[in-house]
């Protein structure tokens, strides 16, 4: 069913649409339009883009652009812009062993990043302590006022419910039940948003990775296990309850232990070291040396790969996307993996569903919370029932 | 992003937007409102509302009805309702062993049905010809001229591409590679939809089952084999390609021989007949027998269970819905499998997802596609682009 807004005749909601119209026709457009040109676009009347205008400028999202003098005769028009500046969003990952870290601005053009290592054995206090000492650094180096961000949104692994609490994980220790939304809060006067790592990773893949233009899209983000994230119809699918994507709970699916099967029997205390922190360092020489064209190596790739191509197959079969990415750790060094889950997939399916290396490689859990926070900005700045940034 | 209209100042788009709303007030309402008790709950002027019932009203969709006389003095207020004659939408299921038919109102008040067997061995030719066979005696039962419909629906084992035709099908004998939309299109003078059966159960479901007021439920259709069709986020998932849900491409997941595994090693010969009509009546009696307490069936349903329990766990996994709806000639004759499926797919998934049979029994397929029909009579009653029904 087409949906059709009842707005009918109310005038303070009329206003507000075509405020809404013209900061994005401003936005989108991208130069310095006329109050002429803009109302040509937005398709109403010069009065109407003024008074549109005014209310923008008095929210600080539009200025008047300096005129552009001395190329004709007459009083120049006025010009105006988007204030891109306006406000700011962060993205963060959160992993077991490190804190990334992006800002951007409305236009979510990134302006700074920072990584930080985590301690694996940390608790959460000690987690969430040097994720805000990270924070403070970069928003330092950046020379911004925490009042500058108007949303926050931060990507960890495990089952998150809608309310930003980390139901489930058996990666980060101690993370279970902790309520990261609430705890980022403290630190920040804007809306927090926190997310399973490999669905932010998905986002991020169709807004600047290699699923560009794709509306479905199976995220696979492999390392110690292999976490999953859908984009459906252009939208992220969480589940009812936050748990979409969890195939890996079917052992026979192959997603746990990844980078175990490929480490094969090492034994995790050898070279010293925490046993997972071992585990993929040797999955990562295995990787290397079956690039060299190791045998040992080699069976031990193609082992993997035909295990994990029944989780994605499951996956693949399950919602028929378009696209599949694969990254995490293990398609950092390059298409080896993937290469070969192409081969061990393609059987198994019934569509030509592209299966494709991550163009984000570690960037993608960080750039898919920076895409969440600038979603929310976004949706608070064009919504129709309330102004409420600004 | 939320989406704004951008139908800037185009009076003949605003005229539209005027008509829907009117339009739709009218139906959702159900009462006969007066133009003054209308044009407040659309929020328009009084001329605005009379020119959009004008407008209705020369489409055929709404007329003035019967002053309401002798109730007091001076003129009564004209009143207007929706008519939900004006058009009506055919759904059709058109399986291996027949054919079942529904004809609604535009309300999707269901005015008739028609069932007729087919016959299994018969090719794509006849099998067309005995739908349009059942097709031409409902209607006449019904008085109805063929212009009468505004769209027809049809649900079909099989994976079904976005054009309408038959891409892969084990079930119907033939019916791989033949574009059916094409085919029943040739019966009727408005659009034919066609749809995985499975796809459309989940949609009746939602409409008029066990999934009211539930965005994200997975239909399981188990019989022969285990067809799968999932809602999401109020929308049908069809997947790039129109095969999402074929879970059961992978053996381990345990939707393929549903039946089959239900009527244990029995001799698909004995008794005479077609091996799958027999294996079929093998199922029913197992689970008869189940019911009645023996020991055996009940052990083979216990199997069943287990198998298909890693199905339906997989694409609960995947997609975390709020609700599975189980249905299909196994769940006819009550909740025996469905009772013993909760028990297996529970300790296999993360989220506490409903488990429950279909409420709509062998209807929900032709239901589904009836509704799939409304829903495309709907889309062009309203859109804002042009008028194209009526």
């Amino acid at each position: 069913m087409s949906e059709v807004p009842l707005h009918g005749g109310d005038p303070s909601v009329l206003r507000r649409l075509n405020a809404a119209n013209t900061l994005r026709a401003l936005r989108d457009g991208g130069g310095a339009p006329t109050v002429t040109e803009l109302a040509a676009e937005v398709g109403v009347s010069r009065p109407t883009a003024e008074s549109a205008l005014a209310e923008l400028a008095a929210r600080g999202l539009v200025e008047e652009v300096a005129p552009d003098t001395g190329r004709r005769l007459g009083r120049p028009a006025r010009r105006y812009r988007f204030r891109a500046e306006a406000g700011h969003a962060l993205g963060m990952e959160i992993d077991a062993h490190r804190v990334l870290l992006y800002v951007a601005d409305l236009d979510g053009r990134v302006l700074g990043d920072h990584r930080a290592d985590l301690e694996v054995d940390a608790g959460p206090r000690e987690r969430l302590a040097a994720v805000r000492a990270a924070v403070k650094d970069l928003l330092a180096g950046l020379q911004l006022e925490r009042s500058a961000l108007w949303a926050v949104g931060a990507g960890t692994p495990g089952v998150i419910d809608s309310s930003g609490r980390v139901i489930r994980c058996t990666v980060v220790p101690g993370w279970e039940g902790v309520d990261l939304a609430r705890e980022l809060g403290r630190s920040f006067p804007c809306p927090v948003l926190v997310e399973n790592d490999a669905n932010l990773a998905a986002v991020a893949e169709r807004w600047r990775g290699v699923a560009r233009d794709t509306d479905d899209v199976v995220y696979f983000l492999a390392g110690m296990h292999t976490g999953v994230g859908a984009v459906i119809g252009g939208r992220l699918h969480r589940g009812r309850w936050g748990a979409a994507g969890e195939v890996g709970m079917l052992p026979e699916l192959g997603l746990t232990h990844t980078s175990a099967t490929l480490a094969g029997d090492t034994d995790p205390a050898e070279g010293g070291g925490r046993p997972d922190v071992v585990t993929e360092r040797t999955a990562r020489r295995v990787l290397e040396a079956a690039r060299g064209g190791d045998a040992e190596a080699r069976r031990l790739l193609e082992g993997l790969a035909a295990r994990m191509a029944r989780g994605i197959a499951a996956m693949v079969l399950a919602l028929d996307p378009e696209m599949v990415v694969i990254g995490g750790t293990l398609t950092e060094a390059g298409d080896l993996l993937v290469t070969r889950l192409r081969e061990h997939v393609r059987p198994l399916c019934l569509s030509p569903t592209r299966i494709e290396t991550s163009a984000l490689g570690d960037e993608s859990v960080g750039l898919g919370a920076l895409r969440a926070a600038l979603d929310r900005i976004e949706a608070d700045m064009f919504r129709l029932d309330a102004v409420t940034v600004g």
